[in-house]
């Protein structure tokens, strides 16, 4: 069993930083692609074996940890705000949640009413992974899914979500209890089904200042970490530009907090402080730059982690779709190897 | 003549806190809407009268400075790169700028060839204006500016730019460079029209970490910038997402930096140093809210200004289009009083 990531995500010595990659099940993989032209994406989420086979396959690359294949949006169908994918435009609300009755009407589900098709999928892919690698479940934290809810869709400004907010705090607040009671249930869910990681995807809290985080998000984040660190399995807490943020995440939660590629790594880790692991925090667009400026980057990456357990090799966001598959099978390696030759080298000085 | 917006460039004491808005000549405002209805974007740009009725609208609203009606991208199409804005998607490259040869093919132009319009703008503008208050002229950084040419138009991740830069860096150096030798020479030439501070706009700079900053950017801005230093006439030196940047920023040069509300304004401030203006930082957002929270959000970043000559007051990025005009008369009425009170009392307690 390969336990790198399980055991720097409690900060443990390994023999060289885990690595994976968000969204490493993807549309860069001409394996994902084949399944991809037969099925939809909400076909292969829905379906435990399709998830299962696309879960697997980035596991070639030698990565130390699979993620489940899933989508954010999933709980919010059975909740009663339907949504698809639409070619090019990302996901769409069907009838975006803008006003208190609707909100009221939202169903603050069990994960087993509608999500049972995840749960499924993470029983099987523990049971196919048998003990290689970690499997990690993940879920949308309640600030990304009230966006998608509010706007409708994907937001360059988040003005609809943002104005609830602001001027109608009341009915926010309400959203936010029903999404983060919503989320810690499927969390616990997804651990109780096999998850041995979770990951909260907040992806877009840094359109919000240090105020905003504090006042409107913060208690609903930290009401889901604190009931799952409760079982003793790791959460890793992420969001993108959020270098003001960290230590009020921090403060919210996690086991290990995710760093986007504007913050450096030493910087960010010092923010959240050493007490708590850090994931990050390779630009992906760096991936399709050269070999030597990969691995650079990558060089970079690793020195500012300063050889401190604790520190788990990712991108700063999720794999861009056209990604060369070398490149990342390349960055694997480049990680796996590098991160042994400085610890042989750490040990060989005594340092 | 209302100074209070060169003063603070200056951080010179002020009666009370200027106030100016990016895009406060915009489509927020009926009367610009009204224009718009008979004009395509562009042709404003390029008619003098237009440009300069369009300045002048937002004065009614009583911002201490009028900056030119114009768009960042103007220069391309005299480079031999020209562009149109379709509706909902902005502005549009139609051949982008991709390998060495295009680059190449890119012309360094004088301003007079092509942007004599901006320049007889702010001619006829500063004409019109009489002295009332002082006119800002601008123009887009390099970063900013070779995003769009690579992109051919907004992008999410700016694959294609980072790809040259980090895949094609020579190619990338010879594009900068061409850009940032036009926009030096724009912004000087706006400067003897007429211009009594520049803006400089390097609004996705954000997408880069410090490394990727200092290496591929941070020459080009500061060729720039150290030029038009030498006019006397202040320089905003402007970005988002720049949390991690700002001290890079500051090096490569501006009178004045930008802060957008992702950053606190005391923590800004401290990181470009104390010996520099800032400009910012109200996420332009909060307009939409009611006016109790506009107050509050307004207060915060007076406050966190600490009083300190040199803070004008901006919102942290350009105002919406839906945004209510009453709101933004009401924050500068608001902003106005405010830290004129807060100066009274501040020489009352002799602090």
């Amino acid at each position: 069993m390969n336990d790198r990531f399980l055991k720097a995500c409690r900060r443990e010595p390994t023999d060289a930083t885990p690595i994976w990659m968000m969204r490493q099940a993807g549309r860069y993989m001409p394996e994902y692609r084949a399944i991809r032209a037969k099925h939809s994406m909400l076909e292969i989420c829905k379906s435990p074996e399709l998830a299962c086979e696309v879960t697997l396959q980035p596991l070639v690359l030698g990565v130390d940890a699979a993620i489940l294949f899933a989508d954010l949006l999933l709980p919010l169908e059975p909740m009663g705000a339907p949504f698809e994918f639409t070619a090019g435009e990302g996901p769409v609300v069907h009838d975006p949640i803008r006003d208190p009755m609707q909100v009221e009407a939202l169903r603050v589900i069990q994960p087993e009413e509608g999500l049972g098709y995840v749960l499924d999928a993470i029983r099987m892919i523990r049971r196919e992974l048998d003990g290689k690698v970690p499997l990690i479940g993940f879920a949308g934290a309640p600030f990304t899914l009230a966006s998608y809810l509010i706007e409708g869709g994907k937001s360059a400004h988040f003005v609809r979500t943002k104005r609830m907010m602001y001027g109608d705090p009341r009915t926010w607040t309400r959203l936010m209890s029903k999404l983060a009671e919503v989320v810690r249930r499927f969390l616990r869910a997804q651990i109780d089904a096999g998850a041995q990681a979770v990951q909260l995807f907040d992806s877009w809290i840094g359109q919000l200042g240090p105020d905003d985080y504090r006042e409107y998000v913060l208690p609903h984040v930290r009401y889901i970490l604190r009931d799952i660190e409760q079982t003793g399995v790791p959460v890793i807490h992420f969001g993108t530009g959020t270098s003001e943020l960290l230590g009020l995440q921090r403060e919210a939660g996690g086991t290990v907090l995710g760093v986007d590629w504007r913050t450096p790594l030493d910087i960010g880790w010092q923010r959240i402080g050493h007490d708590v692991a850090v994931q990050g925090n390779l630009d992906p667009t760096v991936l399709f730059a050269p070999r030597p400026v990969i691995e650079h980057a990558a060089s970079r990456v690793l020195e500012l982690a300063g050889g401190r357990p604790g520190h788990i090799f990712n991108l700063g966001h999720g794999i861009l779709p056209e990604t060369p598959v070398d490149a990342v099978k390349g960055l694997v390696d480049f990680v796996h190897e590098t991160s042994a030759a400085q610890r042989e080298q750490a040990k060989a000085t005594g340092a």
